[in-house]
């Protein structure tokens, strides 16, 4: 499969998703920011998972909302391929940064890779699938 | 409205302009970097403002200009829309960092989100207002 | 030349070149990395440079292969001008970050410029010649 066979109007789409994404987080927008995925999407960080609308605003409710720990999320080197051939998903994957303030000091606190599906949901792409997996020191 | 309403040709020539400012701030092109810019903007960085291209000249020389500031801008994260409907005018929502050496290490100085208004002028896509609001530490 | 003269698909198709090298990078993946690459490529790093698929696969092992300099490459900034006028070349010029843990710290290790020239060979974008050009502290 090669990038190609996702169309420009689509990768656009799905790219100013991703930064919604970022907007929202950072903005602690968290209801606005779980209606960027699918009702039924499913998000796992680490050894955590949240499924659906409910569960997604819980989670971000707990590890995002207090305030020493929101940042700037920075999502680039965006590379997507189709999911099938309905045209209607899209395999996206992105490496970010979150950078926060710790100690008065702004530090890079996470960087990672995100490994996305997209889905076409009454003509908008929502995530229907992120799974975060996050560098880790070495030992 | 919707981020399809801007259209893909002109996404990509305003991705270019944020991009543009980035380089040129860093290389010290500062006539470049005006260029950017309508010759009426309006730039505001906190409590700093500047409007038309002479006082932007002189804020970006006074702010910008020592050897020991320059760094890296990195520009991400856009959101476009369409602002009225001639077609002319788009506001855009990204988020920035600027890294810099502090003594000897890198380090990301400053990040924050720059809502931009741009406007096709000849045929270009240029700067009529930026607004700077930088991410603050927690007290 | 004006940014519009790169037709969108080509900026798509070379935006995504670049995130696959971030990505091929980070991952150790030096065979996939040296395939972004036409087999005549030349890579210039400051005083160092490789020519040509066996070297470059050597440079990338020889520098990239201990897990603890691994981290994560971030391309961004990108702008695109043509290379000629036989639609067959584009040049490139976008920033980078390198963020890799130090002392169980991730920090912004590399900053720089990337300048490429991309040839398109066989319905693909590939890198002909990049020259890394670092940011350095100031004395």
């Amino acid at each position: 499969m090669t990038a190609g066979e996702v169309g420009l109007a689509d990768q656009f789409a799905i790219h100013m998703t991703l930064a919604r994404y970022c907007h929202r987080c950072d903005d602690a927008d968290f209801e606005g920011l779980v209606a960027l995925f699918t009702a039924d999407a499913v998000f796992t960080y680490g050894n955590r998972s949240a499924h659906g609308s409910a569960e997604l605003l819980a989670f971000f409710r707990d590890t995002q909302s207090r305030p020493e720990q929101r940042g700037k999320h920075l999502t680039v080197n965006e590379v997507y391929e189709p999911d099938g051939d309905r045209g209607d998903r899209v395999l996206a994957a992105s490496d970010f940064v979150f950078l926060r303030f710790a100690s008065g000091r702004l530090v890079p606190a996470i960087a990672g890779r995100y490994h996305d599906q997209f889905v076409r949901v009454d003509g908008e792409w929502r995530i229907a699938r992120r799974e975060v997996l996050t560098l880790e020191a070495f030992g």
